[in-house]
Protein backbone atom coordinates (compact mmCIF):
# COMPACT_ATOMS: atom_id res chain seq x y z
CA UNK A 1 0.00 0.00 0.00
CA UNK A 2 1.36 3.38 -0.80
CA UNK A 3 1.33 6.10 1.47
CA UNK A 4 -1.14 8.19 2.03
CA UNK A 5 -0.80 11.58 -0.34
CA UNK A 6 -2.27 14.57 1.97
CA UNK A 7 -0.50 12.79 5.38
CA UNK A 8 -2.18 13.76 8.55
CA UNK A 9 0.59 14.35 11.20
CA UNK A 10 -0.44 13.20 14.83
CA UNK A 11 0.12 15.43 17.02
CA UNK A 12 1.77 15.23 20.67
CA UNK A 13 -1.30 14.69 23.31
CA UNK A 14 -0.06 15.64 27.08
CA UNK A 15 -3.43 14.87 28.98
CA UNK A 16 -3.24 13.45 32.18
CA UNK A 17 -5.89 12.94 34.74
CA UNK A 18 -7.05 16.28 35.09
CA UNK A 19 -7.81 16.39 31.05
CA UNK A 20 -6.20 16.52 27.94
CA UNK A 21 -3.73 18.80 26.36
CA UNK A 22 -2.71 18.55 22.55
CA UNK A 23 0.78 20.74 21.18
CA UNK A 24 1.98 22.19 18.10
CA UNK A 25 5.63 23.69 18.03
CA UNK A 26 7.26 25.70 15.00
CA UNK A 27 9.52 23.94 13.35
CA UNK A 28 8.71 20.61 14.61
CA UNK A 29 5.17 18.73 14.95
CA UNK A 30 4.01 21.86 12.83
CA UNK A 31 7.13 21.92 9.57
CA UNK A 32 6.98 25.58 9.64
CA UNK A 33 7.46 29.01 11.36
CA UNK A 34 3.97 30.16 12.96
CA UNK A 35 2.87 33.42 11.71
CA UNK A 36 -0.54 33.56 11.53
CA UNK A 37 -3.02 31.91 13.50
CA UNK A 38 -6.79 31.41 12.96
CA UNK A 39 -9.79 29.58 13.65
CA UNK A 40 -13.13 29.21 11.84
CA UNK A 41 -16.66 28.29 14.26
CA UNK A 42 -19.98 29.17 13.85
CA UNK A 43 -20.34 28.03 10.36
CA UNK A 44 -23.82 28.27 9.08
CA UNK A 45 -25.18 24.54 8.45
CA UNK A 46 -24.94 23.58 5.19
CA UNK A 47 -21.85 26.18 4.36
CA UNK A 48 -18.87 24.64 2.83
CA UNK A 49 -15.73 26.82 2.61
CA UNK A 50 -12.07 26.99 1.27
CA UNK A 51 -12.57 26.73 -2.73
CA UNK A 52 -8.74 28.10 -3.05
CA UNK A 53 -5.36 27.25 -3.34
CA UNK A 54 -2.09 29.26 -2.57
CA UNK A 55 0.84 30.76 -4.10
CA UNK A 56 3.37 29.85 -0.84
CA UNK A 57 1.98 30.20 1.78
CA UNK A 58 1.94 26.87 4.18
CA UNK A 59 -1.04 25.82 6.62
CA UNK A 60 -1.76 23.04 9.29
CA UNK A 61 -5.13 22.63 9.95
CA UNK A 62 -6.89 20.91 13.36
CA UNK A 63 -10.74 20.45 14.69
CA UNK A 64 -10.40 21.33 18.15
CA UNK A 65 -13.92 20.98 18.62
CA UNK A 66 -16.42 19.10 16.25
CA UNK A 67 -15.10 18.17 12.80
CA UNK A 68 -15.34 18.84 9.10
CA UNK A 69 -13.90 17.70 5.69
CA UNK A 70 -10.74 18.84 3.81
CA UNK A 71 -11.32 17.86 0.12
CA UNK A 72 -7.80 18.30 -1.36
CA UNK A 73 -6.93 18.55 -4.76
CA UNK A 74 -3.31 18.70 -6.07
CA UNK A 75 -3.51 18.19 -9.80
CA UNK A 76 -2.35 14.61 -9.66
CA UNK A 77 -4.10 13.29 -6.63
CA UNK A 78 -7.72 14.32 -5.38
CA UNK A 79 -8.46 12.84 -1.49
CA UNK A 80 -11.11 13.67 1.51
CA UNK A 81 -9.72 13.93 4.80
CA UNK A 82 -11.83 13.81 7.61
CA UNK A 83 -10.70 15.68 10.84
CA UNK A 84 -12.59 14.65 14.08
CA UNK A 85 -10.28 14.87 16.77
CA UNK A 86 -8.09 17.42 18.41
CA UNK A 87 -4.62 15.53 17.74
CA UNK A 88 -5.19 15.00 14.08
CA UNK A 89 -3.42 17.80 11.88
CA UNK A 90 -3.39 18.26 8.20
CA UNK A 91 -1.03 20.36 6.10
CA UNK A 92 -2.17 22.34 3.37
CA UNK A 93 0.44 22.61 1.37
CA UNK A 94 1.11 25.34 -1.46
CA UNK A 95 -0.52 24.92 -5.00
CA UNK A 96 -3.29 22.34 -3.04
CA UNK A 97 -6.91 23.61 -4.20
CA UNK A 98 -8.79 22.62 -0.82
CA UNK A 99 -12.49 22.98 -0.01
CA UNK A 100 -14.00 22.10 3.43
CA UNK A 101 -17.44 20.82 4.46
CA UNK A 102 -19.58 18.76 6.78
CA UNK A 103 -18.82 21.21 9.31
CA UNK A 104 -20.53 20.04 12.46
CA UNK A 105 -22.40 22.61 14.43
CA UNK A 106 -19.88 22.44 17.24
CA UNK A 107 -16.78 22.92 14.63
CA UNK A 108 -13.45 24.69 15.66
CA UNK A 109 -11.10 24.40 12.46
CA UNK A 110 -7.94 25.73 13.86
CA UNK A 111 -5.37 26.97 11.17
CA UNK A 112 -1.93 27.41 11.92
CA UNK A 113 0.15 29.81 8.50
CA UNK A 114 3.73 30.55 7.79
CA UNK A 115 2.78 34.14 6.13
CA UNK A 116 0.34 37.37 7.19
CA UNK A 117 -3.09 36.90 5.09
CA UNK A 118 -2.22 38.44 1.47
CA UNK A 119 -5.47 38.60 -0.98
CA UNK A 120 -2.38 38.18 -3.39
CA UNK A 121 -1.29 34.72 -2.44
CA UNK A 122 -5.11 33.47 -3.02
CA UNK A 123 -5.71 31.31 -5.83
CA UNK A 124 -9.58 31.43 -5.74
CA UNK A 125 -10.70 30.31 -9.57
CA UNK A 126 -10.46 26.72 -10.24
CA UNK A 127 -9.47 26.69 -13.86
CA UNK A 128 -7.24 29.41 -13.11
CA UNK A 129 -5.46 27.06 -10.22
CA UNK A 130 -5.22 24.32 -13.01
CA UNK A 131 -3.86 26.67 -15.29
CA UNK A 132 -1.25 27.10 -13.16
CA UNK A 133 -0.08 24.03 -12.47
CA UNK A 134 0.47 22.93 -16.58
CA UNK A 135 2.82 26.32 -16.79
CA UNK A 136 4.74 26.29 -13.33
CA UNK B 1 -11.29 54.69 36.12
CA UNK B 2 -7.99 53.46 35.53
CA UNK B 3 -7.26 50.78 33.12
CA UNK B 4 -7.51 47.49 33.72
CA UNK B 5 -4.62 45.86 34.94
CA UNK B 6 -4.14 42.32 32.97
CA UNK B 7 -6.17 44.44 29.43
CA UNK B 8 -7.81 42.08 27.37
CA UNK B 9 -7.08 41.82 23.77
CA UNK B 10 -9.87 42.04 21.23
CA UNK B 11 -8.89 39.91 18.11
CA UNK B 12 -10.08 40.92 14.64
CA UNK B 13 -13.27 39.13 13.57
CA UNK B 14 -13.55 38.32 9.95
CA UNK B 15 -17.19 37.07 9.80
CA UNK B 16 -19.63 37.05 7.14
CA UNK B 17 -22.29 35.28 6.03
CA UNK B 18 -20.59 31.86 6.21
CA UNK B 19 -19.90 32.05 9.38
CA UNK B 20 -17.14 33.76 11.70
CA UNK B 21 -13.41 33.44 11.51
CA UNK B 22 -10.95 35.05 14.36
CA UNK B 23 -7.11 35.62 13.63
CA UNK B 24 -4.21 36.32 15.83
CA UNK B 25 -1.15 37.62 13.98
CA UNK B 26 2.51 37.03 14.99
CA UNK B 27 3.72 40.32 16.40
CA UNK B 28 0.69 42.32 15.71
CA UNK B 29 -2.23 41.18 17.80
CA UNK B 30 -0.64 38.60 19.16
CA UNK B 31 2.48 40.76 20.66
CA UNK B 32 4.93 38.27 19.84
CA UNK B 33 6.52 35.32 18.03
CA UNK B 34 4.60 32.22 17.86
CA UNK B 35 6.74 29.56 18.83
CA UNK B 36 4.18 26.61 20.13
CA UNK B 37 0.16 26.63 20.58
CA UNK B 38 -1.34 24.46 22.39
CA UNK B 39 -5.04 23.53 22.65
CA UNK B 40 -6.53 22.46 26.70
CA UNK B 41 -10.21 20.17 26.49
CA UNK B 42 -11.90 17.17 28.02
CA UNK B 43 -10.83 19.12 31.62
CA UNK B 44 -12.61 17.30 34.40
CA UNK B 45 -15.45 18.78 36.19
CA UNK B 46 -14.36 20.62 38.91
CA UNK B 47 -10.84 20.68 37.62
CA UNK B 48 -8.50 23.71 37.87
CA UNK B 49 -4.98 23.64 35.97
CA UNK B 50 -2.41 26.33 35.71
CA UNK B 51 -1.01 27.51 39.34
CA UNK B 52 2.63 28.23 38.18
CA UNK B 53 4.00 30.90 36.69
CA UNK B 54 6.93 31.39 33.90
CA UNK B 55 10.30 32.81 34.28
CA UNK B 56 10.35 33.89 30.50
CA UNK B 57 7.52 32.41 28.53
CA UNK B 58 4.76 34.97 26.89
CA UNK B 59 1.34 33.77 26.57
CA UNK B 60 -1.79 34.72 24.50
CA UNK B 61 -5.08 32.48 26.29
CA UNK B 62 -8.64 32.35 24.39
CA UNK B 63 -11.66 30.28 24.95
CA UNK B 64 -12.49 28.96 21.10
CA UNK B 65 -15.33 26.76 22.24
CA UNK B 66 -17.09 27.54 25.70
CA UNK B 67 -15.50 29.20 28.67
CA UNK B 68 -13.07 29.34 31.56
CA UNK B 69 -11.93 32.00 34.32
CA UNK B 70 -8.38 33.04 34.65
CA UNK B 71 -7.05 34.09 37.74
CA UNK B 72 -4.21 36.66 37.47
CA UNK B 73 -2.23 37.47 40.33
CA UNK B 74 1.63 39.56 40.10
CA UNK B 75 2.49 40.01 43.31
CA UNK B 76 0.87 43.37 43.31
CA UNK B 77 -2.51 43.10 41.83
CA UNK B 78 -4.69 40.10 41.56
CA UNK B 79 -8.36 39.30 38.68
CA UNK B 80 -10.18 36.87 37.95
CA UNK B 81 -10.89 37.55 34.33
CA UNK B 82 -13.96 35.91 32.80
CA UNK B 83 -12.90 34.48 29.17
CA UNK B 84 -16.10 33.32 27.02
CA UNK B 85 -15.44 34.33 23.31
CA UNK B 86 -13.47 33.33 20.58
CA UNK B 87 -12.17 36.76 20.10
CA UNK B 88 -11.24 37.85 23.91
CA UNK B 89 -7.53 37.02 24.68
CA UNK B 90 -5.76 37.21 27.52
CA UNK B 91 -1.70 37.75 27.34
CA UNK B 92 -0.10 36.13 30.05
CA UNK B 93 2.89 37.63 31.16
CA UNK B 94 6.06 36.20 32.83
CA UNK B 95 6.53 36.35 36.34
CA UNK B 96 2.19 36.33 36.89
CA UNK B 97 1.16 33.49 38.54
CA UNK B 98 -1.74 32.04 36.71
CA UNK B 99 -4.60 29.74 37.50
CA UNK B 100 -7.49 28.89 35.16
CA UNK B 101 -10.72 27.38 37.20
CA UNK B 102 -14.58 26.54 36.06
CA UNK B 103 -14.31 25.04 32.84
CA UNK B 104 -17.45 24.61 30.95
CA UNK B 105 -17.60 21.13 29.52
CA UNK B 106 -17.08 22.14 25.94
CA UNK B 107 -14.21 24.55 26.84
CA UNK B 108 -11.21 24.32 24.10
CA UNK B 109 -8.36 26.90 25.83
CA UNK B 110 -6.44 27.60 22.93
CA UNK B 111 -2.68 29.58 23.95
CA UNK B 112 -0.03 30.59 21.81
CA UNK B 113 3.49 30.80 23.44
CA UNK B 114 6.44 32.58 22.40
CA UNK B 115 8.97 29.89 23.76
CA UNK B 116 9.24 26.04 23.46
CA UNK B 117 8.40 23.95 26.18
CA UNK B 118 11.13 24.37 28.99
CA UNK B 119 10.23 22.80 32.53
CA UNK B 120 13.48 25.18 33.86
CA UNK B 121 10.52 28.30 32.83
CA UNK B 122 7.93 27.23 34.81
CA UNK B 123 7.49 28.04 39.02
CA UNK B 124 5.22 25.50 40.56
CA UNK B 125 5.80 26.39 43.79
CA UNK B 126 3.57 29.58 44.86
CA UNK B 127 6.27 30.63 48.24
CA UNK B 128 9.25 30.31 45.51
CA UNK B 129 7.15 32.71 43.18
CA UNK B 130 6.44 35.88 46.02
CA UNK B 131 10.14 35.59 46.68
CA UNK B 132 11.28 35.75 43.01
CA UNK B 133 9.44 39.07 42.98
CA UNK B 134 11.30 40.21 46.03
CA UNK B 135 14.74 39.02 44.82
CA UNK B 136 14.21 40.37 40.90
Amino acid sequence: MSAPYFPVIDLPRRGDERGALVVAEAMADCPFEIRRVYWVFGTAEGVSRGFHAHHRTRQLAVCVSGSCDLRMNDGRETATIRLDSPDRALPIEPMVWHEMHNFSPDCVLLVMADAEYDEADYIRDFEAFTRYLTTV
